[in-house]
């Protein structure tokens, strides 16, 4: 009988996204063919297959791999000693990744994609929710030990801070002139002023 | 020798875009064929053509279009007696779009179009960039007569205001129970807050 040996199984998982990422950040989506992502990989399209039917399977996995790692992201944050500079650093981290080409293309392909897919639109929805819970639960914290405005529902707030990342991809998109890194500071203003956050210690 | 009338010219071609925007509302910009554009407008393939050759300038005449109506409400702006009432009024309007399904649809899929095509990207970013500018302007009046505060840079602060209004769409498309008009409030406590705005009289 033949077995899958579950460790070589995710290394050949990983090896076909990467490539993938790799030629999306290239080429975009619909530029991609599914022959450029075998011959990246250095796969055979029989192979490729047994792990991803489609571009679509290929593009849904890497989608559900950036929910992951920003779920453990958040995760690791839920026991941050400052809850508010927890989020200050996730909001930084955020801004690192639109600073990145190939990551902010492949976000704004996937948010062009989701414009036409339910599937990814579902998907992009349920790391989005993840998303706004994980900084609702540090605004809640930051509330409570006199970090921030407390009047502030953290709902609502989350999905504010939520519309600036957004927000923060769509510049990248729209404006040539727009780099992330030097628009940090103002990022930053903005959300300390809309938070009624005390000053940075 | 044929003469072209210039205002039934100028009526044609209105018809033309308000069938495409209704089309490209219920089946968006892919689902939709010329054949449903000509259909709706009562007019012929030919006729048609001979205003707009392509789907293609179809959609970039409705951004010209867009964008020239956003000139025309800045350029009303530029005389308001109070600048910040105006910018709080232009926000609201365009609140007022973003709960539109049609106009939200029909931007969503504009900016997914500009991940793919070059000269949809220009008109856009031409468009955003009038947009700044004009919300640049209000800031500057604001400022000098006492309305906000006058230490935010003019062009940087409009530039994540139309980071907002970015991410006020990029909402409605990512999150179903995203509500913008229900949002409203929230939208103008942040932009307050963050301009170090009077309060409102």
């Amino acid at each position: 009988m033949r077995t899958v040996d579950p460790v070589k199984h995710a290394a050949k998982r990983r090896r076909i996204l990467e490539a993938a990422a790799a030629c999306f950040a290239e080429k975009g989506f619909h530029g991609t063919r599914t022959a450029d992502i075998c011959a990246r990989a250095g796969m055979s399209p029989g192979n490729v297959f047994h792990y991803f039917p489609s571009k679509h399977a290929i593009i849904a996995a890497l989608i559900e791999q950036d929910g992951a790692e920003t779920a453990d992201h958040l995760a690791a944050l839920t026991t941050a000693k400052d809850p508010l500079a927890a989020l200050f650093g996730l909001v930084n981290d955020v801004v690192n990744l639109a600073a990145d080409p190939a990551y902010a293309g492949l976000a704004l392909d996937t948010a062009a994609e989701a414009q036409r897919d339910e599937h990814i639109a579902a998907l992009l929805a349920r790391n989005d929710r993840a998303l706004r819970a994980g900084i609702a639960g540090l605004l809640r914290r930051a509330a409570a030990d006199g970090g921030i405005d407390a009047t502030l529902d953290p709902d609502a707030t989350a999905t504010w801070i939520a519309a600036q990342i957004d927000g923060l991809f769509a510049r990248v998109a729209t404006d040539p002139e727009f780099a992330p890194l030097e628009q940090a500071p103002m990022l930053r203003l903005l959300l300390t002023r809309f938070l009624g956050a005390r000053p940075a210690r």
